[in-house]
């Protein structure tokens, strides 16, 4: 499980004097980068060498609490599930200074070429992901 | 059912060239407005007038195909479910050129008073909304 | 001159119950869209047809009002300057309801190759463009 | 002078391959709260202590390179003018890997009360901020 932070800017809030709803998929994405970077690659790596791309399929996040304005905010990531051509990861949010809740989510990716055809994961990626499973 | 039509931005697009996943949120959003006007009310009204709020409680989105820049989309939006203090919706996305579908969502929502708290949802939004609520 | 019209979501609110200033810009870019549309061209033909982009290179707005969820936007474009690689958009925006003024901006764009190199201005561009500038 | 850092996340491109030219005034703001926050005070307790508010009246921004997805960016922020009852903050984005110039900005900002009237700066404010003022 890897831990992502930042801080809520004033233009993820919205008038409710909220994170909007959407912007949560931001974070999700950003946790997701920093979980590649924890494990020793990157995002960004996937792309370039192995010419693969990891599109969500699907997307889900249930709001428990909110998150203000100059909050800090902790994202936490782990991989819930890798198949032949696709994976998953499941996310939680907490607010740093008092612990609460905030929400979860999943993503679901598959893994797919240039074309846009599914193509197994990679041996790279799934050594590295599969490492950090939790047992089934 | 009512549907919204907007044209997708350069800065709604990722460097993948396609929509970034998050912001199929913002056009659920933007539908659900679009929902409210048609049916002769304003969501702007029920915060207004009758203190009263509908966060987001859980979103969801299943991604089938790509939108593109300058791509205009349709999304559809319907009550899904109507309770007695939440509701939800259901949204459809498709490409306006080709009706290629894009991708099928949900939202719920929790209906709130100003202090947060779960409040029934009123009359004037349940008179309103259930006319078009599918038959069970 | 083109006027494009959108109207503000939650989304595009912040805390301080306005339109979070950083907005303005997608709005303006939205503008840019209809603007080559009105003229009988797209930007998104620009791009894949001339293999030429239109980086902005230079943004600004004046902010003299604020405007608020579910608000009716104008957003007035013309061409302000044409030069031999480069061009600029002014804006003009004002709510639909009460005819206020929000905001003025420029952006300024360089002609530019898929190397990044600058580019004389296309005659397809210059011809289109040409016809709406205010004379000098 | 301070720096924020932040890493380009994929939400923040667009199809050209680079940060969309409206999000550099979202790490604009960033920066700005990180400003705040090195002087011992903090954006959130200005609006919540004092009751004043600092709206963007005047932005922008000179584009010179492209950031990419996932390079870090160093967001260099100090206060360029402090009046009476307005403020600027002048802002400069490097890359860190190569210590590229990205691009420079600036925002103008009026202080004002609940009303929305112009207030003059309060002395809290402007002995922190007085400090780092560049000398005339």
């Amino acid at each position: 499980m890897i831990e992502a932070r930042l801080r809520v800017i004033y233009g993820d809030t919205d008038q409710m004097g909220v994170v909007y709803y959407a912007n949560y998929f931001r974070y999700f994405e950003l946790a997701r980068g920093e979980f590649f970077r924890a494990k020793g690659g990157s995002y960004a790596a996937v792309e370039k060498e192995e010419g693969l791309f990891l599109p969500v399929v699907d997307a889900r996040c249930q709001y428990k609490a909110s998150a203000r304005y100059d909050d800090v905010l902790l994202i936490r990531v782990e991989v819930t599930r890798l198949k032949r051509a696709s994976m998953a990861f499941g996310y939680t949010v907490l607010r740093e200074s008092d612990r609460a809740l905030l929400c979860v989510g999943e993503t679901v990716h598959a893994c797919v070429g240039k074309d846009g055809r599914p193509v197994a994961l990679p041996k790279s990626i799934v050594s590295v992901l599969g490492e950090v499973l939790p047992p089934a």
